[in-house]
């Protein structure tokens, strides 16, 4: 379908490419769409998890790039037969394993828009539309959140798309450093200290690493499994006390609504307090469990985020829209353009010198960026908040669903109580298993993931060893949820024989 | 096109959205296609840089998200209406600001298939296709520009998909930091020394802040204007003699091929030595002059690649590979690993803890990571690497070809000579002319840009205000370049005129 014709064919009779040609484009875009939506149709037919080996495709394609131009045809041919057996299929209703990554129809339009108008949009002027746009989803997502309206662009802060969670808490502890060294001077980057449960996401830890902060600062307070695995406030107080009389200066502090193990939610109002009594920047990663709260019945979850210097919730997780897109939002955007600005003259312009627009270069990591806007816009236009809200409690519906079924079988239990739409289970080890059923629930995840009827993954909570149910894949109905549960039950059967 | 009865009617009678209903995807995705190529049809009637003024679509826009869906003809009436005027076409075929940002055919349905999908890839297991085909294509890629084999997945090294050249640039510098650090100390940080000209990009310098690099220990080495804006080897010899005399750690050299100003091009093969004689980490940047170097005649640019520890150019910026896809090679992956690694028990799967595949996810900033590689293959695939070549020498042709405009006309003057598809030149001011140029050249350029008909960029070099014309968009054929001399020689005749 990009024959040597369609491909050449320039002036002047000279072979020449025509990249960008809009009926070959259309002609060729229609035949992806196609492709795409018999995917969608089909998913069910893929193992969830891609069982192909390490190796597999290098067995597969040519050791060098093609001289010569090659069909569409012959392309959709290797998609089907060489990458598709490779792909873990995340969009697919019987996916439960880790968090989702929600794709839709209105996400998948605003990435092709967003892949056609394929601009950079570093400053305001490379395009208006996808600063502004930013700029006023983010707002109407703050107010969905009922976040304080100083999170607003219409106040000191507003919202940023970060590509993802790790970026965002990345941006947000540059911002909190920097502040801490202008205070306490230069010299004292090794004296700062940052603080967090040990149910934080590895994306703080990495962030740490990035930014200098010294290993043994970072305060991993282990969580109170009592509280289901949110952190105890008195145990930073405690942490936050000795380093203080050591000399050392607590710069940042940072809660989870969610957390990745176990959905636990720190408590913010508490956490908040301790930051604000010691000058520091208090972050809330609200990743996963953030969607939840466009819901009136979950939004207490955000209670104390009013003290909250940044918060951060994944739009790509539970909300629709395609990966990425992670949604950021700052008390005072000015720390973060004083961390992360540059103003190189290939980039001045009338607009950005006369400081009357956004530049969001100067809110992230990286220069360029996507008109990542478009698809959160479009997901919020063709979905309406209404229906997002009941797309959230379907899936906390289904999960309350598991959690039944598994209270319903002696052979299991619920490890923590489950608050959005994760279900942390095991099956109970017998007295004698000397390893706390660590192998006996390992090889029951091992065996359902082998047979690609489903995905799901664990973790570890207090030493014992830890199934995740996480419900949030678009196609998923209680059927599957069914579905999944019969197959658990069997397999723990076979386990549970091998045992004995 | 989403009315509500295509969102709701889920089973049981309840109201219930259905996210990713295969006809409705493949209903609504046919529209798209048929938009986004009726734009690329008609790319040309729209202004090149957007005319909106600052805060235009907030007087359009509601102030709240819809509680209620909203049809997709709704949704593209504003798009037309709403988005588009605040759009700047880097697509136009009368784009010459900047760097080019390439979409293509190929580029786009990499990008709907990337979107379909929609896996997050940050290990193997979440799709080894994402991973595999990753190692492939950089593979692929290091033979087509002849890099050294050790930037080979099959040696030490290895290539990976980063976001930008900005996030190339800082996790080189992170691992070049934390090798150092472990060399001489954790303490040492303070003593660090960073190597660059002053026509580096602005994205060396973020890095520096984002790493915690003292600006004092940023040494920005004035480039050399008998050379062309090439950095002389001798001055940053000079300056790393007098920081080793102060006890200071040289321990960083960035050198560019195709500079952001003037596409000026370092002496690899110097600069490479002085990193290796004062072992140092040894990075190029060739984000916009790498695609040229896929051509044999243009090969010559990287010799001294062989002394490079890291080595980035951006596919999506003149290789039809849709933003974003910045390729990066390491010639020892383990100092990457070393610094961004983390492994939280809830990532961990068998195939990572038997080290027998790669994680991406330890090679870049953020956990998460899209399905890159797909687009990059399939330009691969459905161009060719011998269309690939025509299509860059065309570019560089068409840069001749304006550069020979400007040698007729005495008014204007090149101020750098041309080496790959840009031109930096600007209007000779009159002896008389105070301000040298910069009024008389900034209202040339103010001229045609808000005419809407092009769009080109400035900087500044050696104190001179020039103007850049960048060729690159996909679309641009002469005839755009012809157009384009004539409203600038006519803008000239009505800015000299005003001097009068």
């Amino acid at each position: 379908m990009l024959p040597r014709e369609g491909v050449g064919g320039g002036g002047g009779g000279e072979e020449w490419l025509r990249p960008m040609d809009a009926e070959q484009l259309r002609e060729c875009g229609h035949r992806m769409v196609d492709f795409v939506a018999d995917y969608y149709k089909s998913i069910e037919a893929f193992p969830v998890l891609s069982q192909v080996q390490p190796g597999y495709l290098k067995e597969v394609l040519p050791d060098s790039a093609p001289r010569q131009p090659d069909t569409l045809d012959s392309l959709f041919d290797d998609i089907q037969q060489k990458i598709i057996p490779g792909v873990t299929h995340w969009q697919s209703p019987n996916y439960f394993a880790y968090y989702p990554s929600n794709s839709s129809t209105a996400g998948f339009l605003g990435e092709m828009l967003s892949a056609a108008f394929n601009i950079v949009g570093f400053s305001w002027i490379t395009s208006p539309a996808a600063t502004e746009l930013e700029v006023i989803v983010l707002d109407w997502f703050a107010k969905m959140l009922q976040l304080p309206s100083q999170f607003l662009s219409t106040a000191l802060g507003g919202g940023v798309i970060q590509g993802t969670a790790s970026e965002a808490v990345l941006v947000a502890l540059l911002a909190a450093r920097d502040r801490a060294l202008k205070k306490h001077g230069k010299h004292s980057l090794e004296k700062l200290v940052v603080y967090a449960s040990d149910q934080t996401h590895s994306a703080l830890q990495k962030a740490c690493q990035i930014a200098g902060i010294f290993s043994e600062n970072v305060r991993v307070v282990i969580a109170d499994c009592n509280k289901n695995y949110a952190v105890a406030p008195e145990a930073v107080s405690e942490a936050l006390s000795i380093d203080l009389s050591s000399g050392l200066i607590p710069f940042f502090i940072c809660a989870t609504v969610g957390t990745t193990s176990s959905s636990a939610v720190d408590p913010l109002p508490e956490l908040g307090q301790i930051a604000k009594s010691n000058d520091m920047w208090f972050h809330i990663d609200a990743a996963y469990a953030g969607s939840a709260c466009i819901c009136p019945e979950y939004r207490h979850h955000l209670n104390g985020v009013e003290e909250a210097d940044s918060f951060n919730m994944n739009a790509h997780k539970w909300f629709l829209t395609n990966f990425d897109c992670s949604l950021l939002w700052v008390k005072d955007r000015s720390f973060l353009i004083q961390s992360l600005s540059t103003n190189p003259e290939f980039l001045k312009n009338k607009a950005s010198q006369a400081n009357s627009v956004v530049d969001f270069k100067d809110w992230q990591i990286p220069l360029g960026r996507r008109f990542r806007s478009l698809k959160l816009w479009m997901v919020l236009r063709l979905y309406g908040v209404d229906n997002l809200q009941s797309y959230i409690r379907k899936h906390i519906h289904l999960a309350e669903h598991f959690e039944q079924l598994l209270l319903s079988d002696s052979r299991f239990e619920v490890v923590t109580p489950r608050t959005f739409s994760l279900v942390c289970f095991r099956l109970v080890p017998p007295t004698s298993d000397h390893e706390n059923g660590r192998k006996l629930n390992y090889d029951m995840m091992d065996g359902v993931n082998s047979s690609g009827k489903i995905f799901l993954s664990h973790t570890v909570l207090s030493g014992k060893f830890v199934l995740r149910f996480a419900v949030g894949a678009p196609l998923t109905e209680e059927r599957h949820v069914d579905a999944a549960w019969k197959l658990l039950q069997d397999e723990a059967t076979k386990v549970l024989g091998k045992m004995v």
